[in-house]
C-alpha cells in the first residue's frame, strides 16, 4: 500500500513537473514573440514591397521569393516551392458615374470584381435598376432588366455579432450577381461592397459566371456610394449610369506555394501544417488578408528554432497561393500530400485577420473536441479563452478527406471587414502585439497538440 | 400534490417567460446600438471640435456644452452641470535636441508633462545622464547628477499580457521622476514615454512634485527617440541636450461634470452611475481616452429611452471632468452624493479605451461576485465572456466608502497604449462596432443589475 502511494506520488510529481515544463515552454514562446520584431518587419515588407500580389503578378512572384528567404532565415530545415496553376486576371482603367437630370453627374467609388469581363474602352451607359436579392430580380423580370445595369444593394446585417456571418449573408450578390442578372438580359452589375462598414472604399472579391450565361461586367461600389446611388435613382428612376471597367482575363499561368519545414524528431512522416495565403487583391496591401497569417506561420518556425523546441512530428509553415481567386494552392498542397502518402495529423489556418486573439475553432466532435477544449487552461494566462467547435479555413479544408484535424485561428473580427479586399487593408492597421499574440498562440497550440498527441 | 406540481410549473413558466423577455430586451439593446450612428457621431464631434480639452480650456467648456446637449437629445429626464475645481496648466513652445561631436544635432520628439514647470525661453543646455530607475539615481549620486538633465529610460515590459500592468510598471518615472531627480540636483528630466509601442509619438501625462523639492522641467520623449538618445549618449557621454519647454501653471479655476439622469420608476433615491471622463490631453483628440467612454454613457440613456426601458433605480450618465490631472470630478461627484444622502447602488466606468469588449471587472467578493459572474450567460451570444474580479476605475472609486458596487468595463487593451496620452489617439482609431458593442454591453449590464437587484 505504501509503495502504491509512493508510486502515485511519483507519477503525480512527474505529471506536475511536465506541466510546469510545458507552462514554461509556452511562456517562452509568448515572451519571445512579444519582444521580437521579425514577424512585424516581414509583414511590413510584404505590405510595402509586394502590394497587390494577385496570382500570376510580378508582386506575387516577389512575395514568393521574399517568404522563401524569410523561412530560411527563420531556420527551417527545408524550404521549397510547390508549383500551383493559377488564373491571371488584371484590372484595367475604371470609372463610374450616375447621371441624373435632378442631381447632375455624380462619380462613384468602384472596383472591378475578380474574373469580371471588361467593358469596351468607351464603356456602357444605360438605365439602372436596384434590387436587394435574386428573388427581387425574378419578380421584376426580364422586361424591366433587359439592356439595363442591375444594382445589388443588400447591406450586410449589422445586428449579427459574427461579422463573417454578416459577410456571408451579403456576399452572394458579389459572387453570383452578374450571372443571375445576365439571365434577365442585364448589361452589367454594380454590387454594394460586402462589408458592414459605411465607408468610401470599394471592397472587391471574385465574381463567378455560370457556364450558360453571357458574361457581363461586374464592379463593387463603396457602401457610402451605394447609399448615394440608391438615393439618386429613387429620386430619378430615369437616371443613367456610365461605367468603364477595362479589366481582362488572361490565360492561366503558374505560381507557387511556399513551404518551410522543421523535420519531426520522432514521427517525421506525420505533419502539422500552419498557414495563411500569400496572394492579395490587386488594390490592397493585404495586411490583414492575409500577409499577417503568412508571417505568423513563418514566426512559428522562427520561434521553435530560436527556443530549441523540437516537435515529434514534422511541422510546416505554408504560404498558400491563390486563395482569393480559385483556391488552387490549398488543393495542390492536399493532392500532393495524398499522392506522397503523407500523414497530415493537423492543420491550422490564420485567415480571419490578425487582430487580438480570441481562440480557436476546431473541426472535431465528441471526445476529441473535449480534449482540445481542455487545452484552453494553458492559454488562460494569455486571455485566450474561446475554444469552440468551428471551421478550419478554405486553404486547409482540402486536407479533410485525409482525416486531418482542421483548426481555424479566431481573432476578434469586429473590424476585419473595414479592411477586407480593399485599399484600406494596410500595414498601419496591424498592431504588433495583436499580431504576435496570434503567432504565439498558434505556435503554442501546435506544440501542445504534437506533445500530447491530441 | 398535483396543485404543488402545477404551482411549480407555473413559477417555472413565469421565470422562463421573464428570462425570454430579458433576453429580448438585451438583444434589442445590442440591435439598436449596432444600427444607430448617434454615439459614433458624438464621438466624432468631441474629437474634431473639442480636441485637447484639458480642464479649464475653451475646448473643455465646449465639450461640457456639447455633451449637455447630447444628453438632452438622448432623452435624459434631467441634465445638469456640477461645478468642479480644476487646475489650469498650459503647454508652451517646446523643442529638444541632443548635440554630440560624433553625430551632430539630433532633434527629439518631446511633449511637456502636465503640471511641469517650464524652462526660460532660451531653455536649458546641459549634460545628460541616463538611468533606468530611482535605485540607479541613488547609486549614481549627486556628484554625477547635479547640474545635469536626467533621462529616465526604463521601457514598459512587453512580455506582460495586460498592457495596463506594463504601463503601471513604467509610469513612476513619469509621475515621480522630476521630484526624485531634483533631490540630486538635476536641472530637468526627460522621460521615456510610458507605452509598449515603439513609435514617434511622445505620450504625455502628469508629473507630480513633492512639496520639499525644487520644481524642475519634465518632458516625455517618444520611445523611438528614447532609443536614439540612449544610443547617442552611450557613444558620446559628453553629449549635451538643449531643452526648451515654456509650459506654465496658472491659478486653479472651475469646470463641470456633466450629468444626465433617468429617474427610477420604483426606487428613484437609489442610483446607478455609468461614466467616462470628458477631459483629454491638450495634444490629443482623446478618442479612446476618453471621449469614447463618455459617448458610451450618453448612449445608455439614448438606448433606454428609445427602447422604453424603465429602470427601477435612477440611472445616470456622468461625464467626469479632470480625471487626467487631479481627479477632482470624481471626488466632487462622490462628496455631493454623500452630502445629499443619495444611495449609490452601483457605478461603472469606461476608461480603458473603446476597443472590442471582453467583459467586466467587479470590485466584489464571495456570493455577490459569484452572482455577478453568473450574469455572463446573458452575454455569451455577444462573445463577451470575461466576468472577473477587478478594479472599477479612478472616477468612480471615491464612491467606494458609500458601499457602491464598482465595475470596470474591460475592452481588449492590446493596442490601447499606442494611443494613450498622445496625438495618435484620434477618431479614426475607433471602430463603430467595437464602440457600440461596449455601449450595449454596459447598458445591458446596468439593466440586469437593476432588474435582478444584484
Amino acid at each position: 500500500m505504501r509503495r502504491l502511494f509512493l508510486l502515485i506520488i511519483a507519477v503525480f510529481t512527474v505529471i506536475q513537473a511536465n506541466g510546469q515544463e510545458t507552462e514554461k515552454v509556452i511562456k517562452s514562446i509568448f515572451d519571445e514573440a512579444l519582444t521580437d520584431q521579425t514577424a512585424y518587419r516581414n509583414l511590413e515588407y510584404l505590405c510595402k514591397n509586394t502590394k497587390g500580389r494577385l496570382p500570376g503578378s510580378p508582386a506575387a512572384a516577389e512575395a514568393v521569393e521574399f517568404t522563401r528567404q524569410a523561412l530560411l532565415k527563420a531556420g527551417a530545415d527545408t524550404v521549397w516551392l510547390q508549383k500551383v496553376p493559377v488564373p491571371h486576371w488584371e484590372r484595367g482603367s475604371e470609372k463610374c458615374s450616375v447621371i441624373s437630370e435632378l442631381s447632375g453627374v455624380t462619380d462613384l467609388s468602384i472596383s472591378a470584381l475578380g474574373f469580371s469581363v471588361g467593358t469596351t474602352d468607351n464603356g456602357i451607359t444605360s438605365g439602372i435598376v436596384e434590387v436587394k436579392d435574386f428573388e427581387e430580380l425574378k419578380r421584376i423580370g426580364k422586361k424591366n432588366i433587359e439592356g439595363r445595369i442591375v444594382f445589388f444593394n443588400r447591406p450586410a446585417d449589422n445586428t449579427l455579432i459574427n461579422t463573417f456571418a454578416a459577410y456571408g449573408g451579403a456576399v452572394n450578390q458579389r459572387v453570383y450577381g452578374a450571372s443571375e442578372a445576365s439571365k434577365y438580359g442585364a448589361v452589367a452589375v454594380i454590387v454594394r461592397s460586402a462589408t458592414q462598414a459605411l465607408d468610401d472604399y470599394p471592397h472587391t472579391g471574385v465574381t463567378r459566371y455560370a457556364d450558360d450565361v453571357i458574361k457581363i461586367p461586374a464592379v463593387a461600389v463603396s457602401t457610402l456610394d451605394a447609399e448615394v446611388l440608391s438615393k439618386i435613382i429613387k429620386a430619378d428612376p430615369a437616371a443613367r449610369v456610365s461605367l468603364v471597367s477595362t479589366c481582362k482575363n488572361y490565360p492561366d499561368t503558374w505560381s507557387y506555394n511556399v513551404i518551410g519545414e522543421i523535420r519531426g524528431s520522432a514521427r517525421p512522416g506525420e505533419y502539422i501544417t500552419s498557414g495563411g495565403h500569400l496572394d492579395a487583391w490587386d488594390i490592397s496591401e493585404g495586411a490583414h488578408d492575409d500577409a499577417g497569417g503568412c508571417v505568423q506561420a513563418i514566426e512559428m518556425i522562427r520561434l521553435y528554432k530560436k527556443l530549441n523546441i523540437r516537435p515529434k512530428r514534422s511541422v510546416r509553415a505554408v504560404m498558400f497561393m491563390n486563395e482569393e481567386m480559385s483556391g488552387t494552392g490549398g488543393r495542390t498542397y492536399a493532392s500532393e500530400a495524398k499522392a506522397k502518402g503523407e500523414i497530415h495529423y493537423a492543420a491550422i489556418e490564420s485567415d480571419r485577420g490578425v487582430m487580438s486573439p480570441r481562440g480557436f475553432g476546431f473541426e472535431a466532435e465528441g471526445d476529441r473536441l473535449q480534449k482540445l477544449q481542455g487545452l484552453s487552461s494553458w492559454f488562460a494566462p494569455y486571455n485566450i479563452r474561446d475554444f469552440d467547435k468551428g471551421g478550419g479555413g478554405s486553404d486547409i479544408s482540402p486536407l479533410k478527406p485525409m482525416g486531418t484535424l482542421l483548426i481555424g485561428y479566431i481573432p476578434d473580427v469586429q473590424r476585419y471587414f473595414d479592411y477586407h479586399h480593399s485599399s484600406n487593408d494596410t500595414f498601419d492597421k496591424v498592431n504588433i502585439r495583436e499580431l504576435q499574440l496570434g503567432s504565439a498562440s498558434m505556435a503554442s497550440l501546435v506544440y501542445l497538440i504534437d506533445l500530447l498527441d491530441l
